[in-house]
């Protein structure tokens, strides 16, 4: 998508033949830095120090790392490392596992003295494979704010709310949620957007953002604001992102995600779930067996923003000596989802329409 | 309550019979400063800047203003003067208009000698009134904590949620919402309180704070979070307060308030709302017909905390250019409160139960 009037991906192969460059995630909003990975290592703490983040990013991160894991030491034991620090970065996130089995896979099966190369092919291929797809789902979950917007009276945008950062930062291009949003802005549906802030990493900021350069209007909201939009009518569709979703159609995303199906459903507002294939998890029925990751309490204690002199600082919020607890994702339940966005259409959030729509693609 | 270990209210009369002493909020929750009041223009100053908050506080603040304004000048013309800058400090405050409407109609009737002391002793029946009122629904709500308490495994904490700072800062003393927790802590009764961030203003932070100060076992938790945790059995007691609530038992609450009823609702989890007869409004029936008011773009643009060098500070946490809605309260309807905490007792959340418990306090 569009910054500064130019197209960017969220990961490219440098100039240079030999490393990686990301946007720099954790410099934005404020600041559009684009930032160099050179090793296994440089990969490892993009991941985990969220400079990339996201499901679709953390996987083709995670495939980029193993090429310059690669280049650094060919051998079957170092792959092996490598896909286990690199996995050893986010737990929850399938799209890391699914990445590095694949990559895996294939360079298990090339020589080690072609394995850098072969690593930048398929790195390269799974990249071009998250484009395709989201461009897909993006244009399923068009029709549905076409819908939308045919209901409306002739130019009332479309209000559209969204949680987190399920945007083209999250993917290599396009992202999940907003795809359907890119594509129906381009197509010259009115839209606005409510964008949740996304406490506590406020990731709503990234997503205001990457609408913001594109031309998408929007408004930031408190997370807690939610409710109250819709109800009143304020909310004509929410679009969300997944991070793992159960062959039932249990949805595991961003903590919070589940309070906005609850107040969808109570007020008859569509909830859509956006997401690849790659995000299905085969192996589990029930999303309440999924394990949810806690992280730091500093990403709650503390708030990372612009000073007023313009430089960045941090503040501190809570009171010394509280506990904190920090969940990352929660669990909402398929019969709270209106829709599964998938690039191949939109399905029900069942084990039936997601059987039948990845029938090639289940495990063996 | 306690602050290391010592009793004290949120206002109270100094040591040397003639100023007046509060707890300066807008130093909380990083720092415990007392402040002295010692003219009107002190009292008038503490409210508009938020050294004091919380309906209740307000009112028993102005009240006490007063007695510093009668000091000055006991004629009817100051008396009139100081009901006018005391009312203009927060004018939609209801509690500050009715603390003051109750002080100017005692001291019209006392003759000018006497309006000190007598300013004195109503602004002390006033802070004692609202004491008796919390105190008087903190040992109904007790009795669900010890319901709770007694169907769980002996010693087991009893967990609540609560949000935004319903607590004893925000009134003379005990809280609303924090009133029955206060009072089981008191008791003995096992206890543990997940505190909601409650962006834009971070209330939370002052619960978190209170409750420690107390000895309550708490965690600080963003606004996300409360339904995972419900989802999981992690919360037996959702304990919320109220700014307004209609005859009918809808209930105008803090931003966020509706998401954890309807978590609540969706796990089975009790919502009870606590509050003093004085907020039911009897003549709204419909809470979505209470105006909500829409509060400044920069609580939610920028957050005050600590700055690493223990200096306070702001940092601005959206993007530029990106538009910001700030939503100040929901509306929960009746159907998902468990029922209300009040000083007559827990009722119901309808017209029957409130007009059967307040029959005397009816408008004529």
């Amino acid at each position: 998508m569009r910054v500064d009037g130019v197209h960017y991906r969220s990961i490219w192969a440098a100039d240079d033949g030999a490393s990686i460059e990301i946007i720099d995630q954790t410099r934005l909003p404020q600041a559009f830095e684009i930032a160099r990975l050179a090793t296994l290592a440089d990969a490892c703490a993009a991941i985990r120090d969220m400079a990339v983040r996201g499901a679709p990013l953390i996987g083709a991160t995670a495939a980029y790392g193993l090429c310059l894991a690669m280049r650094e030491d060919a051998a079957d034991e170092h792959l092996q490392a490598a896909c286990n620090a690199l996995l050893a970065t986010r737990p929850t996130a399938v799209n890391l596992r699914w990445a590095l089995d694949r990559m895996r896979g294939v360079l298990l099966g090339t020589p080690p003295a072609e394995r850098g190369a072969r690593a930048f092919t398929e790195a390269e291929e799974i990249a071009r494979l998250d484009i395709d797809t989201n461009r897909a789902l993006g244009e399923h979950g068009l029709e549905l704010i076409r819908d939308i917007a045919a209901r409306k009276r002739p130019g009332a945008a479309v209000n559209i709310l969204t949680h987190c950062n399920a945007g083209w930062l999250a993917t290599v291009d396009w992202g999940t949620a907003t795809a359907p949003i890119y594509q129906a802005h381009d197509a010259g549906i009115a839209l606005h957007v409510w964008v949740d802030e996304t406490r506590p990493r406020n990731q709503g900021a990234l997503t205001a953002w990457e609408l913001g350069h594109h031309g998408v209007p929007h408004t930031y909201i408190v997370d807690n604001a939610g409710g109250h939009l819709m109800q009143h009518g304020l909310v004509d569709l929410c679009l969300v992102g997944s991070d793992r979703t159960t062959y039932t159609g249990d949805v595991c995303n961003k903590i919070g995600t589940y309070l906005k199906a609850l107040a969808a459903h109570d007020n008859g507002v569509p909830f859509y779930v956006c997401l690849p294939g790659s995000t299905i998890d085969w192996q589990t029925a029930n999303g309440a067996d999924i394990p949810i990751e806690q992280r730091a309490a500093d990403e709650i204690a503390r708030v990372n923003g612009v000073l007023p002199d313009g430089s960045r600082g941090t503040v501190t919020v809570t009171p010394p000596g509280s506990e904190v607890a920090n969940y990352a994702f929660d669990v909402t339940p398929a019969r709270l989802v209106s829709g599964l966005v998938t690039e191949r259409g939109v399905l029900a959030a069942d084990e039936t329409a997601l059987r039948a729509a990845f029938a090639d693609a289940l495990p063996t």
